[in-house]
């Protein structure tokens, strides 16, 4: 390994007591979850790999993944418990029971005030066959790819209204300069 | 590929044309780039592996990965935003130049209302280790693995006060039963 970083005001180099530390998840709260696991499976092609559920507390968790044609996902659930939370980079999304009978329930998406979360972001092969793809499928755009100042970059609404950037890393190599 | 995904209402089989998606970064919003570095290098381990700057529009990106030793990071930094957005699961932090010196400036963790975006999760090989070395750093924790009732469980506060969970993943072999 060559690049190590770079040196910005408060880096430092990794420490040993890290090793092995992976970014697993990202958690966000979903209203109804067969809409956004209809979303998130159909525009965004990814599978539940693990359902929990903790009836006391009454809420379930979601994990999706992007599955490849060589992850060797375990069959069985425990198994597959403890390999869904060895990954790097799945989406969980939570159910709280009930919220999607509420009419008035929506969960706040980090970008109008209070601010806080973002967005998550796909990176995808092709920027153009995504749009035409997110058009075939009615997904809400925050803003298409030549629209704004930042060109090549596409945001698009989840079904609760979290925002999703969509980029093609090669079209990116003159991004911030 | 033997498992494909749970089935669970609203899940579709992934189409073709989300062949190649790949999941990219989380976007959270830091108040002040060097505590928010110090803290994700020092506790996490992650590298910085692109800043971007935006001058006309007043903010910076940094994106921020766990480097291994085998990751083929390039130095040339046009190449290295391109190999940035080809990644998977990636942290990237952004920074509206000027909060820093804000006395009363905070950003919303979105667990406190409204809910929204949850948290984010390390999976670590050892969680007693870990806590070990959260609390030699100083590191507040929401919840410590002997606590509630979530066993094995973990979670810490960031510099911002956003949510880590941490968890060691073979510890989470009867979660959910």
């Amino acid at each position: 390994m060559s690049f190590t970083g770079e040196h910005h005001p408060g880096v430092q180099a990794p420490s040993a007591e890290t090793r092995g530390f992976r970014l697993n998840h990202t958690m966000l709260r979903v209203k109804d979850p067969e809409k956004a696991l209809a979303f998130y499976s159909r525009i965004f092609g990814m599978s539940v790999v693990r359902r929990l559920d903790f009836e006391e507390m009454g809420f379930s968790l979601y994990f999706l993944a992007r599955l490849e044609q060589d992850d060797a996902v375990p069959e069985d659930a425990a198994q597959r418990t403890v390999w869904t939370f060895s990954q790097q980079g799945l989406l969980e999304l939570t159910h709280n029971w009930g919220t999607e009978a509420q009419a008035d329930f929506a969960y706040h998406d980090g970008n109008a005030e209070p601010q806080g979360f973002g967005h998550i972001c796909f990176s995808v092969p092709d920027l153009d066959a995504a749009e035409a793809w997110f058009d075939a499928n009615d997904v809400t755009f925050v803003k298409r790819s030549d629209q704004g100042k930042m060109k090549d970059v596409v945001f698009v609404k989840d079904a609760d209204g979290y925002w999703i950037e969509v980029v093609q890393a090669d079209r990116l190599a003159a991004m911030g300069d």
